[in-house]
């Protein structure tokens, strides 16, 4: 093509083979954050502005460069490039496409994505931030299904090995500081496109199983001991098969770092208080922040 | 349950057994209309405002009374009410859920459940707005598929045959007026999991066949001549057959009425201009405003 029109993103490429603009604009981003909502990727952008770059990125990081599309929001912040993908995997497979397509024509060099979200913990304790290993459908196969032209296509689905180990590692201090004030681990994370059924809900408007029988408390419990004894799950969202299994395609290095809001094993509803929750989603901030300090920035 | 807690909508039920406010706040909804951006909602209230209710519905129309859960928008004006989705099945599945409760909650009588939205054509001129039959997935059968408990799960995906024939009859008027300067016809719709491979466009970030080979126009053509010759598929979204099949499966009458922006036997990209495109987005508008004039307000 010798022009493009990244549609969601309302970003035009007049001339692909010189994207003069879009170098200029996108060129130096190493890290790409991905978020579920709008207006935690605000918040991660002013985080990154004061507790990464002392407040002195020089960036117009409050400006929503794809306000235009309507549909995604992004902030630019000294290196990192914040964007937000919704609910889930379809929504966030179209974004991801198209990010994808940005930092190839921006040239960035050995760009990170990152996605920092919430999730519900398997078998840990709530707050407790999971870096993933592997993704996981709802079958518990650590791939990723996605009908192509007709055709069932299963691509795997693990994650970077080098990302995940210097993300680990921005977890701990020599000296023992405020990152060791909640608990990082690794572990397998589970992504289903549905968050009742597809998690195995109470709590949704059905709760069906495969044979039309309603399901219990205790087929649910099954279900989840599964995934955490056989499969190594440790938490559970919508995203991780999908983001794994494309990044990995597409041949970019990515990692999911998600925060745990409850314990599915004792229930499906969150109960933490507001103050709790806001505690919960800036634990991935600042494991994330940390990891550009001492990773990124300071290789520069 | 003896509260619940409607977590991405922020809706809290502390007392599920007399939830009244929910009735007071909702019950007398008659029509939810559901479409991908906040905007658009926002947009959809003030029409149906504007002409459904000549300027005199009486509703705060303005306030966004999901805001507090920072993930989807909605609206109430006059019986309608009007929530954003977002991108794609796993996103709108979660709102469905949630909605779906709502409505159950509220005692809501016989609610509809309306999607307004944009698609990519097939064989059809841009702007024809296609009421749906049936919604087929990637692999052109028309069913959802989710994995519940570990085991994949087929449910069919067809909409509500009185509620599309009620929307055709609202295009029509026997003296021929504004509503026949648009094209409105039947078909079946493909929702997809990728708006790029699920789709088969050649501007994704990647597109490769299941023998991990690039695929061509012409494989391309060929597939999305077998969606409209085979299956009668006419139109081409996200959404289709996950909307259809949890609507039916939980007993709500539902439609899916998209406008087409481009014919996709023809190209990949949109290049419609702005003024055309806020034409075609407004066309479900026009007929779903309508209909509820016909079909809903003129029989109470």
């Amino acid at each position: 093509m010798t022009s493009d029109f990244l549609y969601h993103l309302a970003v035009n490429i007049p001339d692909t083979k010189n994207p003069t603009d879009i170098k200029n604009q996108f060129g130096h981003i190493k890290v790409v954050c991905l978020g579920g909502k709008d207006a935690r990727m605000r918040e991660l952008a002013k985080y990154i502005h004061e507790n990464v770059y002392n407040g002195k990125s020089g960036s117009k990081y409050e400006k929503d460069i794809f306000e235009d599309g309507h549909r995604y929001a992004g902030f630019i912040v000294g290196s990192v490039l914040c964007v937000s993908h919704g609910v889930g995997s379809s929504t966030m497979s179209v974004v991801l496409h198209e990010l994808i397509k940005l930092v190839r024509y921006a040239k960035c060099v050995d760009p990170l994505f990152i996605r920092i979200g919430t999730s519900g913990g398997l078998g840990v304790k709530p707050g407790t931030v999971v870096v993933s290993r592997k993704g996981y459908n709802g079958l518990l196969c650590s791939e990723y299904e996605i009908a192509i032209l007709g055709e069932r296509v299963s691509r795997p689905a693990y994650f970077d090995e080098r990302l995940r180990k210097d993300l680990l590692d921005a977890a701990t201090s020599p000296d023992g500081g405020e990152e060791n004030a909640f608990s990082v681990i690794e572990g397998n994370t589970m992504g289903t496109d549905c968050f009742y059924e597809g998690q195995g809900r109470l709590d949704g408007a059905s709760c069906m199983k495969a044979n039309g029988e309603p399901y219990t408390k205790a087929d649910k419990l099954n279900f989840l001991k599964r995934c955490h004894d056989e499969c190594g799950i440790r938490n559970i969202e919508m995203e991780a098969p999908m983001f794994a299994a494309l990044t990995l395609h597409c041949g970019i290095r990515a990692a999911d770092v998600c925060v745990t809001l409850l314990n599915r094993l004792e229930g499906d509803q969150v109960n933490s208080t507001k103050a709790q929750l806001k505690d919960f989603e800036e634990r991935p901030f600042r494991l994330v922040a940390r990891f550009i300090k001492r990773h990124i920035l300071s290789s520069t």
